[in-house]
């Protein structure tokens, strides 16, 4: 196990990186937001297997929050995330303040791709918007070979891969699959702030995926049926509140009328004080 | 001289780049809307001098055209332009149509910096954003180690260059010296829409900006009596219109109350059918 290399100043980055591509070695890069959960690592151990060497970014990037957002609250477990890293064998992680990412003549930004404004685009307006520049700056900074990126935000998956393809990014984006609690729970650096009551509240997404999934699979085809069904079942189980809950094409997120082929089932909500996502792709 | 090779699809073009690549061979990118004149091949000779290979794109970006502007008239002599980049020594020529650089689906764009809203900003609201949205494509396409862009375009190249440090874009820009006809005109690819009446109009924009410099030169310091004095000059010399004639500071393109070191006399004016554009950097 080689040592982690913690580089938290552009500069320095763009040194390190220009280093390895002279040696000719290729490049993984998973961003993160950091409060690193096996959803992660299964992304750095994706990296890991795929390309030379493994580059994490931990950025808890403020331009993809919303002021009533909890940007503030967000777990920043900072020495662990360290040592889940070292332990993985990721080899060098960018760790950068928000003045080095923002500095304040920082003024221009990413107007995102059309598949970002259903869904969470219409619950969170400028979300999309933050996490593309983000992305992309990242993706200028390290300028990978391939970009790992989880199915758990479905949607951000979509745009970030729609939005490489049309500014011509070289990265290739790969999704992976979503990590679940051994009870069904998406993995989510969120799920901390669930309470007990909550927690249970919770495990109603994955049960309406699954339940979605199995009536697909007994030979349902009607979607409106099945999304009225969702939102019903979410409500009974207690959540506070249905952001959406559609089941969708999986490259335009526009509803389908009938289930024909691939589609993802997609759904937000609100939990207590939490606001969780969950998706699921069925395949007919 | 080696031959010129014309790439037309970006596929090839990110085969043909990563040739070079392995060979470590530097890069510079000559971005153009075609039409080439002597301020364009002087870009191409800079290029030549700096890196070992030289890429010029041609594509008359629709993206930064308004509706009412000169899209469909702007001058493209294909065979004329290659002519002139074969005689200058160009490495590759990239001649891609719109449908290879804007596929139906693509509909992420970049939301320029803050240095883009005034002067042409406020003359033409959406060009910057097309300006920036195609040389990011092409930096991403082509990842020259230099761009080369003229000065010419001055609010431009400032929009560029914040562009480039905003997202950490690794090529660095390189502006160079407008190239002018002899009588002083600054060439422009538009310059063909001239009658010969207005031919000599256009004059009056290089006059001015002389005599702004000579004013400093002999100690005048206030730039509101020398902003005053730009714009009656030109309209006392027959333009149609005056959109701006400012004296700014050359990285915020703000306006300064005073000279003091450098800074940029900027203006635009409409002169019969054509808007034209030129400037002059300023020492104290």
């Amino acid at each position: 196990m080689s040592e982690l290399r913690v580089v938290s100043s552009c500069r320095e980055l763009v040194s390190v990186i220009a280093d390895y591509r002279k040696q000719g070695r290729s490049i993984g890069l998973v961003p993160t937001m950091g409060a690193l959960h096996a959803g992660h690592l299964s992304l750095v151990e994706r990296s890991l297997a795929a390309t030379d060497l493994t580059f994490v970014s931990i950025f808890v990037n403020p331009t993809q929050f919303a002021a009533d957002e909890d940007l503030d609250q967000y777990p920043r477990p900072l020495e662990q995330d360290l040592e889940k890293l070292s332990r993985a064998g990721a080899d060098c992680v960018f760790l950068p303040d928000v003045s080095e990412m923002y500095p304040g003549n920082c003024t221009t930004s990413i107007e995102p791709p059309q598949v970002s404004r259903r869904w969470e685009g219409e619950s969170r307006p400028s979300h999309f918007g933050g996490v593309c520049t983000v992305v992309l700056k990242l993706l200028n900074l390290i300028p990978a070979d391939v970009a790992f990126f989880g199915e758990k935000d479905f949607q951000q998956l979509a745009v970030i891969r729609q939005m490489v393809e049309d500014l011509n990014v070289a990265t290739r984006i790969e999704g992976c699959p979503i990590v679940r609690e051994p009870d069904g729970l998406a993995m989510s650096s969120r799920n901390v702030y669930l309470s007990e009551t909550d927690r249970e509240i919770a495990l109603s997404l994955h049960r309406t995926l699954a339940s979605v999934a199995e009536q697909v699979a007994q030979g349902e085809t009607d979607s409106h049926l099945l999304m009225a069904e969702m939102r019903q079942k979410l409500i009974d189980s207690g959540v506070s509140r249905v952001d959406y809950a559609v089941i969708a094409d999986p490259t335009t997120l526009e509803v389908v009328e009938e289930v024909e082929g691939t589609v993802v089932a997609l759904l937000a909500c609100q939990v207590g004080q939490v606001r969780l996502i969950d998706n699921c792709v069925i395949a007919r």
